[in-house]
């Protein structure tokens, strides 16, 4: 089995051309505009409340609580990505901050070790009495996230004592034995967060009650069926049905016996997430079987060309196999920020660059698309063709926006991006035993120990703007160990120079990684020239919605059309058998970043349409036109406008 | 001004090989069946307790009100249906189930005139306390308008007695005046229903009152927020929106400021049919002007190629203009029947066979389409796109169904279709001046008078299977008139022989039809053969959704595609430029009306797709497939399976 662990970020320095420009928007942009949100102090954007509640909680001010049930999550979203950012730079200001922010939250711990303002300051008493709905250990989990982090950012222990008290109370509350609660959260993530604790502590209580929700979860009789009768059947969110409808919350079957990504997205991928670390600790077969299954069923059959998941907005849910409308799409921030989190963990249970490519995937289009470019607004749902006529009027579109959004009422999608970018230098390398593997292209520095021997690793990439990739390689000492460089799932061919020698390779080994052995002294160099041909992309022949269509990739980045370049009606445009690109930089897109334009035409109908709707004459001329793609995730930054992924091919 | 009169159906005998299937499925099996639905008495279906309701109100049977608010208008719309039947052909078996029912309706009717068991018997007291969602007025018309068939089919006055009753006590309820309710129903219908009351007594009160409803509607300060907030703001339907979404009910504006079609479809054709009602009795300029906007908006912008009409689920409701989805269409049967009402008013007010066209298209494929072809199942929705497998997984689909369903708990559709059928000799001529007016071509024996002389006509019809019709004129006496035949807007050339003189015409008159003028005499004959050949239908340039795609026609009737003889994955198929279509019979679609088969493909990726979801091989192959298309009105006949309408061509 595996025993690779995920690398600290405080090990890891970002410099990249592409990336750091995000992680400053992390640093400088969305941290302190979240904090003011936070803090209620952002004009024109709905109250949080958030930090009010802990306040209030902690007796240090008076009032009510306010908003969703799940509120306190936000904070904890909010102080994982500061543990990040203290932990790959000082920040006394910003710890400051933290600290004051943590002194609140454990001020308003309860004796027993309980923290939820929600229960504590409106519904006291009713603590673990919807489980189904009101997102207790889900909020609880965020906080257990934020204080590993923390803790591995700055070595203070405040509120990872805050939360170790708290999931030793929870332990009391709920498992199988005689007079405990036998149920789970209706939003999978504390199971998640506990492995981190225990990662952390090193208390395997913690590993055990991780198990135990997971193995709850889908048992018969059913838990949330079985506190609704005996709350008095009610229900937190009628319009919602968070309580009966078992799929949506993963609850249909117990987990290990479930094959097909049903349900609620973001929690699917945060309860896989999970699953896989379980079955990475204590080696469970059944469990990775299971983890493999879902996986091949979300990414082989569920999956947008953009790394989105989720087909549809009742419910934020998956639908069925090859369903993938782009227009109707869900596709939320958050669900592709998990399934992140889950194909990590898969990289560490099954070394193949296939889940390393669905990462890349998902973070070079759907996450970063989930952000505007100056990073003050966000998407939550991700579509893949808007027309925005049709919004307000067709109420099938109503959670579709042609426009990011500031601060949302349901704030889940802007801290999880920022936690992610944050920590996104624990995605680059993995080592396992003495192969150092690079999974993502992003340049920095990096500090580990290969083969027991400390290594630094200098990665210069223009890998998302040219696919040229640089490794400065420093062991401490002359050591011989693997360079393993995942070969992406678009590249057909790569020139590779080692210390001088070049070779030129169009196939990788059989897990999708190209390895280099030697002996490795400082000085050495590796360059990586990835062909980045613009290639024509083809959805597989079940999707109906994008059946004969086409969506440029070029490396990494789906592309799309924008009404700005291309006018209006964007259905009307086709592409040529030729496959002439050419590649051009474009103000408002990130520095190299190229926009493709490539020779088209648009379809006009040549009858008279003047008087009709329909009409027996269906013939067509073609007018040329030069048809002008950006890369998915630069939509939407220059107004309100058409796009669409998918392209009609003239065949 | 027009003053034609829709023709009595007592006049009207069909007799053709198409239609006649269609009369007697509404008489022996539909109004049966409703009846026995109607009486709870059809086993597993949902109860109606419609019947029960009234005998409960009358005082036969103790019991409690039960179903939906509207229940009653179940019964009107079926005793308006029997009237019908009645009319045409005596039934005294028949006559004596509806004396009974009537005696019931009397029987139930309050001292003050009031009918409506829902109130009387559920919620004494609040009557006229919420209009906008209790369809109390709506129920009231569909009384209104069986009792004015009833009336006129059997010369009894028992109900119109008591409909009379109803609408003078309405009348002292509603009004402008000081102490009246300024108010209107949520669902237009009495308004309609109070001209027939017109027509059938001549007493101008109630011509008045229907106006005053017309003319109340959208007015500020608006009526549905003001009784809300009298009753305390409840909500009789509070997961919809009819109280605060004004233009779900169109009192969004007065409706002669009205120009789009916003809103729940069957109101708002409930209402044009009304305003051009008024128009025709008033010669309100106006008011026909507001009639020609709304015509022109719904069918040149809003219609399906079927003539459905309703884009979206929510509130079954048009959504905006050239937004016309195949698959998530609402397109409600009841809307059809509308259109067809709002249709045979513009066509009295405005002579121009465009209104027939769409009246025509409207019938022979929604209207029909929307029940089984043994008249036992119904679709209430009625999409031009269905694909099986996502339904029930996909939840933007919930309102689609793949097979016809028996009778609905919101049985509005199957009743609405039998009384539209039962009364079709309404639709098929008009007599204006000296002019009779051929609007469909359905066969059959009718008495008019035109230029004050009568005439009876013999129509032969074979117009559904081969365009061929034939007239026997003859008038009493020897008499010179105009016979004016619809050109179907499918029809580009037309053979005609008058008295055994032959010519060929490839158009009409600027309105549309074809004038024959002579002295007719007893003997004379008119041969028409329309050229009926298949043509391939485009969608206007701005429905992105049919955009590229043709549908096929044939005669009146639109075609589909089929899974049962197409096989599954219809959207590969694609029509060849081959115009080769060959017709054909197939059982189980009604005799003569054929099938149509044309060479075509089915596009095949070439690509290997066992392990990806996504591939940069976006090469086809084509494979030659036979396409077979059944009428539209047919599908879902032949079990569950995928349907299409549209279909892309190799280009």
């Amino acid at each position: 089995m595996i025993d690779n662990k995920v690398l600290p970020t405080r090990n890891i320095h970002i410099d990249d051309p592409f990336w750091s420009e995000y992680i400053r928007l992390v640093r400088e942009v969305m941290v302190p505009y979240q904090w003011e949100a936070l803090n209620d102090r952002v004009e024109g954007a709905e109250p949080s409340h958030a930090i009010h509640n802990f306040k209030i909680a902690a007796g240090r001010e008076q009032g009510e609580f306010y908003g969703m049930v799940f509120q306190d999550s936000d904070v904890g979203k909010w102080l994982e990505a500061v543990a990040y950012l203290l932990e790959t730079k000082r920040d006394p200001a910003l710890e400051e901050i933290a600290d004051g922010v943590i002194d609140l939250v454990a001020g308003a711990q309860r004796e027993d070790g309980y923290i939820n303002t929600y229960f504590m300051l409106k519904e006291p008493g009713k603590e673990w009495t919807d489980l189904a709905e009101c997102h207790e250990l889900y909020c609880a989990g965020h906080m257990i996230e934020a204080a590993t982090a923390y803790y591995r950012a700055t070595g203070k222990r405040k509120l990872l004592d805050a939360v170790s008290r708290f999931a030793d109370y929870i332990d009391t509350v709920f498992g199988t034995e005689p007079g405990k609660l036998q149920g789970y959260d209706g939003h999978q993530e504390i199971e998640l967060a506990l492995v981190k604790l225990y990662h952390a502590t090193g208390n395997e209580r913690y590993l055990k009650l991780s198990r135990y929700f997971l193995e709850q979860r889908g048992q018969k009789p059913h838990f949330f069926e079985q506190e609704w009768e005996e709350r008095g059947r009610t229900l937190h969110f009628p319009q919602l049905s968070m309580v009966h409808e078992h799929e949506y919350s993963q609850s249909h079957l117990p987990v290990r016996e479930q094959e097909t990504a049903e349900g609620h997205a973001v929690r699917l991928v945060y309860m896989c997430t999970a699953m896989a670390d379980l079955a990475i600790e204590t080696k469970d077969a059944n469990m990775l079987a299971a983890c493999r299954k879902l996986w091949d069923n979300i990414v082989s059959k569920r999956m947008y060309i953009t790394g989105g998941i989720g087909s549809m907005e009742q419910g934020e849910s998956f639908t069925t196999d090859y369903d993938l409308p782009p227009d109707l799409a869900y596709a939320e921030t958050c669900a592709s920020v998990g399934l992140i989190f889950f194909a990590r963990r898969m990289l560490q249970l099954h070394r193949d660059s296939k889940y390393a490519d669905v990462m890349e995937r998902a973070l070079y289009n759907t996450v970063i698309g989930g952000m505007s470019l100056d990073g003050t607004r966000f998407f939550y749902v991700n579509p893949l063709e808007v027309y925005p006529e049709v919004l307000g009027k067709n109420k099938n579109y109503n959670h579709v926006k042609a426009e990011r959004q500031g601060w949302f009422s349901c704030a889940c999608c802007p801290p999880n991006v920022a936690r992610l970018l944050a920590s996104l230098g624990e995605y680059i390398y993995s080592v396992q035993e003495d192969t150092l593997y690079a999974d993502l292209y992003i340049g920095g520095q990096a500090k580990m120990v290969v083969a027991g021997k400390p290594v630094t690793i200098e990665q210069t990439s223009h890998y998302a703007t040219d696919g040229r990739v640089r490794f400065d390689v420093t062991p401490e000492q002359p050591a011989e160990f693997t360079l393993a460089l995942r070969m992406p799932d678009w590249c057909d061919e790569v020139e590779i120079t080692v210390c001088g020698e070049k070779l030129i390779l169009t196939s990788a080994d059989p897990d999708g990684y190209i390895r280099l052995t030697r002996k490795w002294k400082s000085g050495d160099i590796v360059d990586l020239v990835f062909a980045m041909p613009v290639k024509r992309m083809s959805g597989h022949p079940l999707i109906r919605q994008t059946f004969s269509k086409v969506a440029l990739q070029r490396g990494p980045f789906i592309y799309c059309l924008e009404e700005a370049d291309n006018g209006k009606r964007l259905y009307q445009l086709r592409l040529t058998a030729d496959h002439d690109y050419s590649l051009a930089d474009q103000t408002g897109i990130p520095d190299g970043v190229k926009t493709i334009e490539v020779s088209g035409s648009r379809l006009k109908s040549v009858a008279d349409w003047s008087h009709t709707l329909y009409s027996g004459d269906s013939s067509w001329a073609r007018e040329e036109a030069k048809l002008t793609f950006i890369p998915y995730f630069a939509w939407a930054n220059r107004g309100v406008g058409e796009m669409s992924v998918w392209v009609g091919e003239e065949v």
